[in-house]
């Protein structure tokens, strides 16, 4: 089983995925935890390249695209691949539909860059997709709390709304594997809607 | 004009770039001198990545092929593309047939991978090529003497024959753009030819 968490800034992935990593714990799961861009130390380090912001040299679209897909093919060959061979369950903060919302529909890129990385070097899809869904504002007021933002943080208001309707119409297009949670509810109603899909 | 450089590790394409230089220089062009993977400070660091050795975390092939073309993009958007549009001239170490040639026909991966590659992210190709072709132990006896072989260089004999048989059948389907130079020949000889194709 391949799960993965979707959603912008601030909406509560992290307390959701740990809360699901510990049920699943409990019901005698082996389960890997892992997030993207990054899952491997090779990974993180092109993770740190992405989120850093500098100010000297701006990073085209189709770099990030191409590192974000760098990231995934070393995470996938390293953890996804492997602990899946194995029977375990994955739980992935972020994968595929990430890269449509923020570089597709976020910075603008074409779809079809998107498609032919996705049919040449990506081999797992997960079997299915919680998407955290608030307004972007809650989310980015959350973030800006955490302290210091990253360069995807740093983006104008505008930017989370592109993402958000970019996760919006890959949800009506998916609506099989992708299913949308109310992340403006506590975190544990959203673990009870969550739970209510994985039973 | 767009030139680029190719061929196996130490087989004189620095010393050749540098006399192509100066050359170019003389007649008063503006001539731009850059490398792949590289050629600015964030694709250079995507060089290191791809260069330095982990004994840790084999890094895999897609992987590879993928920061490649993340360093490419980068590289084409601030460097190739601005030069190019202002009438200069580029010289250019390494290529996209590098990338054929490393990657496809060294590592093993798939040619379509590689064209699916180039043309959803490579927006400029090279006027010409030049080939500095040798047998492959002549070019890897110079690289160990130059110190500390880096990721690529460490690779056996049979994946530089390999590679150097990449090049090959570059070279034999698109002649009208690669030039093969005998780089078992004195540096003045391999200019010399270089000189005759520019001319």
């Amino acid at each position: 089983m391949f799960i993965s968490f979707e959603g912008t800034e601030g909406v509560g992935k992290t307390t959701l995925i740990g809360k699901i990593y510990h049920y699943l714990q409990q019901q005698g799961q082996d389960v890997v935890l892992t997030r993207e861009p990054g899952g491997t130390p090779m990974a993180e380090h092109i993770r740190s390249l992405l989120l850093s912001v500098n100010p000297d040299e701006m990073m085209s679209n189709d770099t990030e695209l191409l590192l974000m897909y760098a990231a995934r093919a070393q995470h996938l060959q390293q953890v996804i691949k492997p602990a899946l061979e194995a029977g375990k369950t994955v739980l992935c903060d972020r994968f595929v539909d990430a890269s449509f919302a923020y570089q597709c529909a976020g910075r603008g890129l074409s779809a079809k860059k998107l498609n032919v990385l996705n049919q040449n070097f990506v081999s797992y899809l997960p079997h299915i997709t919680f998407w955290l869904d608030a307004p972007t504002e809650i989310g980015m007021s959350r973030a800006r709390e955490r302290g210091d933002l990253d360069r995807f943080e740093q983006e104008k208001a505008i930017f989370f709304e592109k993402v958000r309707a970019g996760y919006q119409s890959l949800f009506e297009r998916e609506g099989n594997r992708i299913k949308r949670l109310d992340a403006t509810q506590t975190p544990e109603h959203v673990f009870e809607q969550a739970l209510s899909y994985l039973k």
